[in-house]
């Protein structure tokens, strides 16, 4: 009987975050990549150490693995993700249609395993990234939020996986989670 | 032969908006709720009118009609909205997984053609909020991001209307989107 691969792991890297002006959409980046699957986020740009420890205080909550790192070259990151195997995805307006590739990425992703590095961007992406992605991808062609970008991709790809997981040493999860026509309000508790 | 419906209109409402902490949020807010096909956003909560004004030029190069007002009282929007047989979806961590009613909405959507009132909150939501709604729904039991489950949300609801659609009007345009590897660079061009 054929061996069934583990798919590989998936990172995000976050380009150029500005302290200032990124400090919330560096955190949702974070949160968003969380909640959905992935295995970690690289922060490059700009000191997001607020950010970081936030993103990690929350792990210790919530549970799971998760990992939050700053790195300082993200062309580096990206030779070094490929040299190790790896495939890099960029999520840009300018890319394709997320969805025309998307039967290639389930196999390099499930059959093949390939760990993912997803990259995302806050100002101007250097068209040094977008050469040394194996895909660039578009959520749309129009300007809007590298969040929802990140958020629909991590669905698409990972389906059901994406939706939940278990996690390993959380002390929060919600309890009830119930629609409400004037009924019980769903909510969390500590446990 | 039985005539068609076009689907109701999908608006936004942001709660909470602080000037602040959420300026780049709410803007992204904004841009995912015009990309992924709603007809507009309503911001209650500070002043917002910045943010406002960015999306609105934007809309002046992109073309299509998007609508982005500050109103005070959201409960208020929401009662309206409701009186004139509309449907509000509240969307938030501890609502159901919005995959279980997703056929309910469809039919409230396109067959019934309800146009929907999508909330989206910034800090703690008022529990009235979660009373009046008629769907609190959740993408993921994790803390994440608004402009993720918005994103989410309008995919999964409008698929394919969420991709593409004509916009009147438009000065800019993605002429080209390719897949790179070490190829053509997609760009936008103005025309």
């Amino acid at each position: 009987m054929k061996q069934t691969n583990e798919p590989g792991k998936i990172v995000v890297l976050r380009l150029n975050h500005r302290p200032y002006r990124d400090q919330r959409l560096t955190t949702h980046v974070c949160l968003t990549a969380r909640a959905l699957g992935a295995s970690g986020v690289i922060v490059c740009g700009g000191d997001a150490s607020s950010q970081i420890s936030s993103v990690r205080s929350l792990g210790n909550a919530w549970g799971g693995s998760f990992s939050v790192v700053q790195k300082v070259s993200p062309l580096r990151i990206i030779s070094e993700w490929k040299k190790d195997g790896g495939r890099v995805i960029n999520l840009s307006m300018y890319g394709e249609d997320m969805r025309a590739p998307m039967s290639e990425l389930y196999h390099v992703y499930y059959t093949l395993a390939q760990p993912l590095l997803v990259v995302v961007g806050s100002s101007k992406v250097d068209g040094k990234v977008y050469q040394a992605s194996d895909f660039n991808l578009a959520v749309t062609h129009y300007p809007h939020s590298e969040v929802a970008a990140l958020a629909i991709f991590l669905e698409k790809l990972l389906g059901n996986r994406a939706w939940g997981r278990p996690t390993p040493g959380s002390r929060i999860k919600i309890l009830s989670a119930l629609k409400t026509k004037g009924g019980i309000i769903s909510r969390a508790e500590n446990y």
